[in-house]
C-alpha cells in the first residue's frame, strides 16, 4: 500500500535539528537512504546528522560520502542528544538498531520510521512502511516529492544505489516496471549507472578475488548435478590475503553452474565450527534444511553453523540433503 | 539521429515471404532483434526464416528458442532462396555476415539493414540505421511500434534481451534513462528479469568455473596496484574441463580491484602463440598499445596476438605499459 506522506511534512514542519540512522551492518538502501533524505531536510533548512550503529562506514560505499558526514554512533556526542526529531530508514525493530536503541528508546524526540520490511516493532514513531516497496530508497523518493524537494545529482545518486543494491542490480524478483521507471527518473537526475555500477562492484581487494579462485577452484558437483558445493579453510584467509569478511557473497557462485538447484558454501569459522551456507534455485526449501544444522532463514537462501570438521559437516549436509531431493 | 519507418512499412507491405538474419557470432542484440522483428511480421501473416551465419546457435540463447527457429545458414535450403525479402539486423557490414555474404549479395530480395553500428557498407539495402541506439533491438521496438504490431511476452523477452546484452545489463556507458524506460515498458509486457538474468549469466559449465578460478589465483598486480594480468596456458583448458571459449570475457576480472586502471590477460594458443586482451579504465588507450603488438581496438577494450613464450611476451607487454603510465 502507498503511504500517506501528510504526517512526515508535519512532522518535519515541526523539528529543526534531525538525526538520521539505520540498520546495524549498515547497506546502499540504508546509507543511500539516509544520504537522500538529509538532502531534502538541509533544503529546507533543517539541521541533519547521518548516525550509523556500526563503527565505520563499509568501504563499499565511501564514494557515497566525499564529506565524512557519516558517524558512527556516541552516546557522547552533543548533536545526537540535541536532535529533536529521529528518523529511522531501512529498518524498524530494535534489534537492528542494535547499541542506538536504548538511546532511540529514551530520547524525548519525536520520531519516524520510513522502511520496506515486513518485520515492524513498536518504536514509539509514527511509521512510513511499504512492503511493496523494493526499496526503502523508493519512499524516501515518495517522500522527498511529499515535501517538494529538488531531486539534486548527489540524492538522485543515492537513491540509484539503494534501488540497484536491494534489486541486485535490476535482477531480482522485486525488480518491476516501476523499478526500471525510477531508475530512468534518477539517470535524467544525474545518476550514472557506469560510475556507480564500478564504485559496488569493482574495486574488490587482490585477496577477495584470489580467495574467490579458492572457491571456484574447489567447486564440487553432487546429485547428478543438481548441488554444487565449496568450501574455505581458515588457512584460505593469510595465504590469500584475504580476510574472513571477504567470503560474503561466494555461495552465490555455487548457483552459477548450468543444472544446480542447491548450492552450499562450507566455511571454518577462525572461532571454530562449520558456518553453512545454502542457496537454492527455488524448488528446494533450504531454510528447512538449515534449520536440520541448527540454523533458519529464507526458502532460497539460508545459514547455519556447525560443529566438527569440515568434511565431516559436508558429508552430514550432503546426506540430509540427499533425502529431500 | 531516429529513423524514418515509412520506407520498412512500405517494404514489410510488399514482402510475403521474409528472411531475417545477423552477424557471425551471433549474440543476444542480433538474436532478440531478430526474434522480435519476427514476432511482428508474423503477426501480418508474412513468412518467416531465421537464419544465423553461423554453425549453431549459442547455447546462452537456447531458451530464446524453444521451438528451434534458428537454423545456421546452408546455401541448398529452399526457404532461403525463396526469400523475396532480406532483413539483416544489428550489422550492416559484408565481413560480419561471413558465408551469407555472397548470398545476400546475389539474391534478388529487396533489402533492409536494422542496425546501430557506426560501420555500414553498401548491401544494397534500404537503411534503418540509428547509431544513438544503446542496442539494435531498440530499433526493432520502434519498427514494431510503427508497423502497429503488438508486444507480446515473447517479443518483450526478445527485445529485454537484446537491451540487456549490448548495455551489460544496464551498467554500461550507453545506458541511458531511455534504456530504463524502455525496460520498464518491456517488463510490463511479460520480460521477466531474474528468469532472463539466470538464463544469460548463471548458466556456466563446471569448467568455466574453474578456469575463472584460475584465471583469479594467478591476478598479480604492477605499477604499484595500477596495472593488473593473469594468464591461462594450453594446458589449462584439460586440467579444469573448460574449452577455450570459456576465457571470453575473463580479463574484465582484472579491473575488478580498487585502485586498477588497465588490466591484461595471456592467452596461450592452442595453435601457438600468447592472445592478449587489453582492457582500461579509461585514462590509458590501450588500443595504441595493442598496436605495438600488430593488434588493435578501442581505447578501453584491445587484443593483440603475439608470438613467443607466455612470459616473454608478458614482459615485453609490461615493459611497454609501463613507458606510458
Amino acid at each position: 500500500m502507498a503511504c500517506n506522506w501528510q504526517p512526515l511534512i508535519d512532522l518535519v514542519a515541526r523539528g529543526r535539528r534531525f538525526l538520521l540512522t539505520t540498520h546495524v551492518r549498515p547497506d546502499g538502501d540504508g546509507l543511500g537512504s539516509m544520504k537522500a533524505f538529509a538532502a531534502g531536510l538541509r533544503q529546507q533548512g533543517k539541521e541533519v546528522a547521518l548516525i550509523i550503529p556500526s563503527s565505520t562506514l563499509p568501504g563499499r560505499y565511501d564514494f557515497l560520502d566525499p564529506d565524512k558526514e557519516f558517524t558512527p554512533f556516541a552516546l557522547s556526542m552533543e548533536q545526537q542528544r540535541q536532535a529533536d526529531t529521529i528518523v529511522v530508514l531501512d529498518t524498524g525493530t530494535w534489534n537492528q538498531l542494535a547499541d542506538m536503541a536504548d538511546f532511540v528508546r529514551q530520547s524525548p524526540a519525536q520520531k519516524a520510521v520510513i522502511d520496506h520490511h515486513l518485520t515492524q516493532d513498536d518504536l514509539g514513531a509514527i511509521r512510513f512502511v511499504d512492503t511493496g516497496a523494493e526499496a526503502t530508497g523508493r519512499l524516501v523518493h515518495e517522500a522527498l516529492v511529499a515535501l517538494g524537494a529538488k531531486l539534486t545529482p548527489d540524492a538522485a545518486t543515492a537513491i540509484f544505489v539503494a534501488l540497484a543494491m536491494d534489486t541486485g542490480w535490476f535482477r531480482h524478483s522485486n525488480t518491476t516496471p516501476r523499478t526500471f521507471a525510477l531508475a530512468a527518473e534518477l539517470v535524467s537526475a544525474g545518476a550514472q549507472p557506469p560510475f556507480l555500477y564500478e564504485k559496488l562492484f569493482e574495486r574488490s581487494s587482490l585477496g577477495r578475488l584470489k580467495l574467490t579462485g579458492l572457491v571456484l577452484g574447489r567447486l564440487t558437483l553432487a546429485e547428478n548435478g543438481r548441488v554444487a558445493h565449496s568450501c574455505i579453510r581458515k588457512t584460505d584467509y593469510s595465504a590469500t590475503g584475504s580476510i574472513p569478511p571477504d567470503s560474503e557473497d561466494l555461495v552465490n557462485w555455487t548457483l552459477g553452474i548450468a543444472g544446480v538447484e542447491v548450492g552450499l558454501l562450507f566455511m571454518e569459522q577462525p572461532a571454530g565450527g562449520i558456518k553453512i551456507s545454502f542457496r537454492s534455485r527455488g524448488a528446494v526449501d533450504v531454510a528447512r534444511l538449515a534449520q536440520q544444522f541448527g540454523g533458519g532463514g529464507h526458502a532460497a537462501a539460508a545459514g547455519a553453523i556447525s560443529q566438527g570438521e569440515l568434511e565431516a559437516v559436508r558429508d552430514r549436509v550432503l546426506a540430509a540433503l540427499a533425502q529431500v531431493m
